[in-house]
């Protein structure tokens, strides 16, 4: 197989992903609507995600053209630099062009997503009224309608990319845009859903006993815009730069790797289109069968879509790839496909209600909510341990399998970063599944303030809950899928180096060596660890008290509507709160938060590689990465577990609704709103930012440090 | 100078430091008692301090016996083993002989402690009657006491082991055994006094609204019991072992280094016992001027130890090791005890309640609990930004102080071995201040207890107040000097396993190389560091849960006492709770959670030393110190933070006591006080022990691995 080939079969498989998107986004357009409460309602959403969106866009893209003006002028040499073999100007302006468009597919991965999310949760309200199998439908395609234009995205792009520019310094602005923009979409927007959802509950649940989703809470709405700017468009934002940074490692490396012929290039390509290729069918064929639960109905998807790829994946070894380095890649993205799995179910067993972890935590809420805190932080301090090893076991499974493929670790790291590719190759099918679950639980909402009666309420609330299951699943999968790849950006970051460090020799400069690895005892290496290492508890707090300020704001002006608006409180036919104050002030709050908090990483970066150097970076992304993975990890579950306890709680266990037990499971499931939704999955974000930046950067951190 | 004169000169001061202790034990002695309720309620304390120490000791003597055996069977070289110039079995006799005066050393260091501790609380509630100044002095003096008699036994625990078997393993094994019968302490008595101490508080302060250290709660004596074992004799142990650690880490590589002189040496014995000097001066001297207050008295007396030891030092190297090298060494550890300083002063802008962070969240506390919890994880998580960054440039500038002694990285790493020493230097005087906190903590309670009227009350807050205040500052210290200890236990590592593989190569063994650094980039390294970073998280979650555990069961103890004690609640006279029941549970669960959280510390090294060998160790060690660090800071720091947000809103603010800010604070104090008083400073001794067991066991992990 050549190269072209391969392009030709990712931009195709991408463009069949493109059409099935459509054709459930038109197929989901054409489901009944007639509610007219609903469609009032549903406009509302709409309308409020659409202008946080845009002012978030126009905030982020003064920041892109900064950015892009600076790699211009810097990267990957200045701009004033002289011209050689490998390198003219261009090169500076093809980054900056594949980071420009990194930042605007990105962005319209989230428009889009968002786009269809704020149809299909109207669509799934009105089909409850006509049973589950409907209902389950409209809110899965609609969550289709994203897997499929991300993954279909994410693959078109790099493959332009690499195709027209033939460079992987190009790719990797490609990769740093879709990132960049994800870090501020997953922060922003992180912020903004928490904000309104907290509030919300404290006010409604809390003081005054009101149901969740009470048309009379005035920050309801919010809470549902943030449903769809948080969850559907950051999170779309996250998988998009997670798949673009898994496909971008493998690239540099296959590149180091590849003298003559692409092969390794090549395979990268075939494998990720054929993710595609099965992520689709996947999509395709989910459907709820007449006895099954939608949970069942998910997972069965996603166990048809890993089996389809384990299957073609191997069909494509024999046909192309049948020789000893091929299979062994192979073997690689197997073992992350299976650990991938793996780390999916132990989040699952610490999340999930029939298990011990939940169950204790919603007991120890009877003796008062520091209860609940201490047990849910020591389990989720516990869950960090399965994962980490299971990363640990199969990178270096990964990396075992892979070097001898050559004599130099490049090759090792390589294999890395093809088990994140196998992880993420059907990252199409997961992100399905993940945004169906903010769908339906919008459509919960609307079906509440609708007012289409218990028994659409029920449906609803029975595929809510499905959701949360599978998100728990999903989550696990997308940290250990975004651990490998941080991992594998490691070894990118040294092979560029490398390349650097190998063009100033030729180019007879003296006082640099080339890289052999990065040795702990360093003590500019340790240094770097620490540092690097400390940033992701920086980034976090800062997120969460961006949350915590932002969300003490909105108590206060929904406490000034209770008070101030006559009959509101007692739900006086006619009177409606002012929704759009709350949605206000949780677009205005998200967007001052996430500035500080995106810049810091990108900032501490700059920092430590221009005063420590290439050493410095190595252990500050080391740091970086095992610091990030413990608390993203650490933050996630514990997060999903007191959202599950008060939930168990809620179903009628240890008193119930209005018990004490539950009102301490409702401070757990605040606390665990922002660690779970806002800080954790911005952590992996922040440790691919930081990974990328010093890729990009290898050359002038080589060039101009202090040490 | 000589080795020699450098022994008797660390024995003569450590004498000096008994004869000080033996002064100060008298003089507290002999303070007047009259009060029978006091007496009868000390005794009490002092018989459930004893009861608890007595069967804590037993069960460790098990354990103890059972290292003891398995170091002599194995360790440095299995017994079998043919004897070499550098080894016989003699070797393993003295280290496990050295082991077993380590643990006994620690555990009187302890038992010295409580058994002070227990007479100066009734003291200085006594004296509190004749006002602040003598309170204050029956507190302190019994403080240090404490001080006194731990720096003294570690430094000539040292010394005579090092004396006597003239081999640094044996040095090993003796701080082996101190830092793990620390391990068992820390963790035994950080679980007691948290189950009290909460348990007290919930059911006495939050649901009844009875005041604290009332004598009606059952509880209440458990809690000052917990004062003393925790508090007291943990805390003793853990700065002991952190002390002896430090030292032995010095003299790994001062071996190394030293090649036919013992200038190192002996310079870590001059050093080291000048700062024991400069402790007993500096607690002398300590007393409350007429105007000043508390805090005051013990910052002056910190300052002036800190200052002589300047001096001292500075003296020194002019009279005896006026050379360049010399002059490097006493820099590093002039780095260190600069850099201990401003890690003091971090910790205290972050619990300070004249700062913004404890400000911030009492306000927060208006808003409920969950906010109570999330702006203090938030500033838990950005407090330990500049600690991390401060202990990484001190090592950094340590290091390249001290590269230049010699052309190997070992001098470098021995720079900050010897920053950790200068860190330590101090530590008689950090003991005494620390040791003061809970002393009069519990003769604030003997005050209520004894109903010895509103005066004497406000003068044992105000001692107690001074006490929390610069517990944080002591704490920052303490975590800052394991902190450096940790990094260069690292590097008495690598000392060991290249001494072992030297002789394994003169041995004529093939297979084996030496070692010159740890490379993030080898996937053994790497899988190393994750599991290491894992380990503290699972470690302290396991700590947690057993306080979790444990106070549940005694809440529930304390409930059945006010229901079936008939005049308890109401408190009639004559009418008294069953104490005894209460600190019965605390024992029982504290010696039953222990074990497991100790044990898997040292089963994990095990496990990973022998599946991946020294690489994977030298990546254990350091992501174990890393997110070891992290989270021993967060964890401090938060729980210092809301301690101090509780008490603000005590003090009348934001609604003052009873207020709903007030229970929110409270349940944020909760959540804190196994953070900062079991999990967090448990961290350190956690992080000790793995790198001591990895040092002692670098031969069997260099032979017998499977990678």
């Amino acid at each position: 197989m050549n190269i072209e080939i391969a392009f030709i079969l990712s931009i195709s498989i991408s463009v069949l992903a493109f059409l099935v998107a459509l054709y459930f986004y038109f197929w989901v357009k054409k489901q009944p609507s007639s509610n007219k409460e609903i469609a009032r309602v549903g406009e509302f959403i709409k309308a409020g995600a659409n202008t946080f969106l845009k002012k978030e866009y126009m905030l982020l893209a003064i920041f892109a053209g900064v950015a892009a003006i600076l790699i211009f002028v810097f990267l990957p040499h200045p701009i004033w630099s002289e011209a050689t073999a490998s390198w003219t100007w261009k090169r500076n302006l093809a980054m900056m062009l594949s980071y420009l468009f990194g930042t605007v597919l990105s962005a319209m991965a989230g428009k889009v997503g968002i786009t269809v999310a704020t149809i299909a949760n109207m669509k799934s309200a009105e089909a409850a009224t006509k049973g589950i199998r409907p209902s389950f439908l409209a809110g899965f395609r609609g969550g289709a309608v994203m897997g499929m234009a991300v993954v279909g995205t994410s693959l078109l792009g790099v493959s332009v990319v690499y195709m027209l520019s033939g460079h992987v310094s190009s790719v990797l602005g490609f990769s740093f845009g879709a990132s960049s923009l994800a870090l501020f979409a997953k922060a922003g927007g992180g912020i903004f859903t928490k904000t309104a959802d907290i509030s919300a509950d404290l006010v409604g649940k809390v003081e005054m006993g009101i149901p969740e989703d009470d048309p009379r809470n005035p920050a309801v709405i919010a809470d549902n815009v943030g449903d769809n700017v948080g969850d559907v468009a950051g999170m779309g934002a996250d998988l998009f730069d997670s798949h673009v940074a898994s496909i971008s490692a493998s690239l540099v490396m296959a590149y180091a790797l590849d003298k003559s012929d692409n092969k390794f290039t090549i395979m990268i390509f075939v494998y990720a289109a054929l993710g595609l290729l099965c992520s689709i069918i996947g999509v395709l064929l989910a459907r709820m069968g007449k006895k099954g639960t939608p949970t069942q109905a998910l997972n069965l998807s996603t166990y048809i879509t890993t089996a389809l790829y384990a299957g073609f994946t191997a069909l494509a070894s024999v046909l192309f790839f049948n020789y000893e380095a091929g299979w062994r890649i192979w073997g690689a993205m197997m073992v992350g496909l299976f650990v991938g799995t793996i780390i999916g179910l132990v989040s699952d067993y610490f999340t999930n209600d029939n298990k011990k972890p939940v169950r204790y935590v919603a007991d120890a809420s009877k003796s008062g909510p520091a209860f609940t805190i201490l047990s849910g932080t020591s389990y989720g301090f516990l869950s960090v341990f399965p994962p980490m090893i299971g990363i640990a076991v199969s990178a270096l499974a990964a990396y075992k399998i892979c070097y001898p493929i050559t004599s130099t670790p490049v090759s090792g790291m390589f294999g890395i970063s093809m088990a994140a590719v196998g992880m993420l190759a059907i990252v199409g099918m997961i992100i399905s599944n993940d945004a169906y679950g903010p769908i339906v639980d919008n459509a919960r909402g609307l079906v509440e303030m609708g007012g289409l009666g218990e028994e659409a309420l029920e449906i609803t609330d029975s595929l809510d809950s499905a959701g949360n299951t599978v998100k728990a699943v999903t989550k696990g999968f997308a940290i250990g899928a975004a651990g490998l790849t941080i991992i594998a950006l490691l070894g990118a970051f040294m092979s560029e180096v490398n390349e650097a460090a190998a063009a100033a020799i030729e180019a007879g400069k003296t006082g640099i060596e080339m890289i052999t690895g990065f040795d702990i005892l360093n003590p500019i290496v340790f240094f770097g660890l620490l540092v690097g290492a400390a940033l992701p508890a920086v980034f976090s707090a800062m997120l969460m008290l961006g949350v915590d300020r932002n969300a003490q704001r909105m108590v206060e002006e929904i406490h000034r509507q209770f008070k101030t608006i006559a009959g509101l409180k007692e739900g006086k036919k006619g009177v409606v709160p002012e929704y759009d104050k709350c949605i206000e002030i949780a677009t205005v709050g998200a967007l001052k938060e996430l500035i500080p908090a995106g810049l810091i990483a990108i900032v501490a970066t700059l920092l430590v590689g221009f005063v420590g150097g290439v050493q410095a970076i190595g252990g500050f992304l080391a740091g970086n990465i095992i610091s990030g993975l413990l608390l993203a990890l650490f933050m996630s579950n514990a997060g999903g577990l007191w959202d599950n306890a008060k939930k168990y709680i809620e179903s009628g266990h240890n008193g119930g609704k209005g018990s004490d037990a539950h009102k301490s499971a409702v401070v757990g499931d605040t606390v665990g709103d922002p660690y779970k939704d806002t800080a954790g999955p911005s952590i992996n974000t922040q440790v691919t930012v930081v990974s990328l930046v010093a890729s990009m950067m290898a050359t002038l951190f080589l060039t101009y440090s202090i040490f």
